[in-house]
């Protein structure tokens, strides 16, 4: 089956997938919000159409929360699922949007033209560019080039919670030779990517107790244990002076990353200045000697998100503090065990906690990182598909965040994921005015027509 | 003049003095809350008329917040000026008293018979008893045997906005030979103090700055400077592993206390272990080597009173926030500079920030420590009278907090202070169920009687 005219028709069809693509966006699928339940369910609908359209076979699958979307279609090349997510991310503050987030429109910007609205990008958008590739397929050649089984969440935005049991109950039915995951983004507007390091997470709560209620700091100050001294100095602890991360056996698992993948990564010419300076910083904070990319995409690293002890308020309050708390979370790569970890930050937090004062965790979620077994042939067919699309060569990256999706189907399907997506740095996810460029959709969508044609070659 | 009628008469006149007092404590002359103005100036009315009704006299005078009262009375002694307050603290939260904190009244508990209500301790108990010891005094002997000078305030729990201008415009007025203040505590229930030494207060509020918002953890993790980290490092140095504070010059103007207050604060047999105990902790966590009242009363001290930054909500966000803010303060002694400690802890802090992220401070506050000239003959005389009616003998000690009124008298008036009163530990000030012990208020009354008649045989 030939590619061209797959191409061809997805660049006449254009303008019909952008209107099929606002009907999506019209749907106000805010997952995590109980008030928008009917409209997720909508959305659902709305998806089992379209690919019964495509002559997929699909349905949707009630869950104790917003229902699945299921389909299969047949085809001769290897079985591939897809999954994306139709659900959305909740639009407060409303008065920062310039127009109606669930009335999509196009926009002319100085960067180019963008298709404005919630879901543009993060995931509805990214979706379709896969539906609408399909869809240039049969209609060009009857049939699709894989067989494809398309599976679409709608909690992605309020935590999946009933991603695990549904994959658990469905295992046999979703188990495909590869998974392609369309939730990321391009290295930058030239160079595509496949994203196959995603870190891991770890997240803790501790609270120091000291004194059994707050003090006055003159009736007591120089006497009594100061909470959030003793958990500064925890803090403090945590990193070296080269910036390493002190825990016991930290890094045992943490790999270097190999010649190739290090050279591929040098010749993005990757920008930290430019990178930092949008953020008003200058200066790589991570382990000396590693370069920004290591940083953020094969070193665990960790962080404080958040710390509170005593008087916040305006003005002053002389206050000894009976608790301090930090929430305290790790970035995790390679093999680094999070169980493994987080016992042993917990005793070495208990060794900095003076006899005087308690300690107390609260365990905040465990998972561990995810490679992608990139010697899987197919990353090399979809890296030259990539390729041959956009202007530069398509990267092989990782990814700081976590996409636990992922991990879920190596560990419950065994099923390798190729993470590939077309989002930009400033696509506003998650904030208002969230956009998607056309040329991400066009080119997304031109880049999935090549992907299928580069697998079913297998 | 003769002391035994006097004291005779005061205990007879007990039940009325008590009525007396109810009587003022009835009027809720809360000073920070503007609902309460004319209840504020009812009860300066109250006290300008009984001081009257001793042949004191006695005026009501004007500021831009609540009237001082002033009154004068002549007598063959030494001139005193009497200092205490009539306002009161909030009464809030309600529910957690047991009565209507204005409507006192006596109550027998285990620890014997207590008048419970808002300000029966601080302050209207306690500057009644002075009043009181005067009026006995005036009725056995016709005369008072010093010259005294009353000076209340309406305004100190809320901050004496009006009391240095009023200080500085009536300098003349109010300048005696000795200020007595009638708002502090006895050592315990068998040691009656005065207080000597009041630690200053410096306060700093920090904050730093990394990034110029919040980031997502994942993406920037790593790679970005945290400004938690920071201010952990900054909190973690303050103190060196000895308790010992670290800014440079911090020392300066911190005396040892003489051998001869050392022994004295020995033999008072200061239990720590159940100073800490009641709050729940058990170890001194001040310089190594010193002892709970020298940390307590003589050594400075370093506070963190309150921390915050990223995100304290329940559950965990993965923020790599843009700011760190810690409020902190420092307990002065001796002749310490707080301006040239407040420069150099600046300095510091500066020091330990790294060239990308920005420090802020805020100024709240500074005062030094006020260290009373103790060979002032008064010292003594008042000494051995508070010791002949109190169980044991009277001690000079410190307070952690700070008195600022006593600082006034010694710049703005050239006048030491002897701070004398009688309130015990668990008075509750400022909390709910406030109450004073009438063994508190008698030989309170008692004790002024006896010192009124040290003073004026000198």
């Amino acid at each position: 089956m030939s590619l061209d005219p797959v191409l061809t028709r997805i660049d006449s069809d254009l303008d019909k997938s952008l209107e099929r693509l606002k009907d999506l966006l019209r749907i106000p699928s805010i997952s995590t919000d109980p008030a928008y339940k009917a409209d997720c369910d909508r959305a659902a609908d709305w998806l089992v159409n379209d690919l019964k359209s495509l002559g997929v076979d699909a349905s949707k699958r009630p869950t104790p929360g917003h229902p699945m979307v299921v389909g299969h279609i047949d085809g001769p090349g290897p079985h591939l699922l897809f999954y994306g997510h139709y659900d959305v991310q909740p639009v407060d503050p409303l008065d920062l949007w310039d127009r109606d987030p669930f009335d999509p429109q196009i926009e002319d910007t100085p960067k180019g033209r963008v298709l404005r609205g919630r879901g543009t990008s993060d995931d509805k958008g990214q979706l379709m560019t896969f539906v609408e590739a399909c869809r240039a397929w049969k209609a060009e050649h009857g049939t699709l080039p894989c067989k494809i089984t398309f599976f679409f969440e709608g909690e992605e935005e309020s935590g999946s919670p009933s991603l695990i049991p549904f994959l658990k109950e469905n295992a046999e039915e979703l188990k495909t030779d590869v998974a392609l995951i369309c939730d990321t983004g391009l290295f930058d507007s030239r160079v595509p990517a496949i994203t196959t390091m995603l870190r891991g997470l770890l997240g803790e709560e501790v609270t120091i107790t000291g004194p059994n209620k707050d003090l006055h700091s003159g009736m007591f100050g120089g006497a009594a244990m100061n909470p959030i001294r003793v958990m500064s100095r925890i803090i403090a602890s945590l990193h070296d002076d080269t910036g390493r991360i002190t825990v016991p056996g930290f890094y045992d698992g943490v790999p270097e990353i190999s010649d190739e993948l290090r050279a591929q990564w040098d010749g993005l010419g990757f920008d930290h200045k430019a990178f930092l300076g949008d953020v008003g910083l200058s200066d790589l904070a991570g382990e000396a000697g590693r370069s920004a990319l290591e940083m953020l995409w094969a070193r665990p690293t960790c962080e404080v998100n958040g710390i509170g002890g005593g008087y916040q308020g305006d003005g002053f309050k002389t206050v000894l503090p009976s608790q301090a708390t930090a929430k305290i979370s790790f970035r995790l790569v390679g093999t680094q065990d999070p169980h493994a970890i987080r016992k042993s930050f917990r005793d070495m937090v208990r060794s900095l906690v003076p006899a005087d004062c308690n300690v107390d965790f609260s365990d905040h979620g465990a998972s561990p990182a995810s490679v992608m077994s990139i010697d899987n042939p197919a990353f090399d067919k979809a890296r030259a598909a990539l390729s041959d699309e956009w202007p530069d060569a398509a990267a092989f990256i990782g990814s700081g965040g976590s996409i636990p999706v992922a991990g879920y189907f190596q560990n419950l399907l065994g099923t390798e994921s190729m993470l590939i997506g077309f989002g930009k740095d400033d696509d506003q996810l998650h904030s208002p005015n969230e956009k998607y460029d056309l040329e991400s959709f066009h080119k997304g969508t031109r880049s999935w027509a090549r992907i299928l044609h580069a697998l079913s070659d297998a």
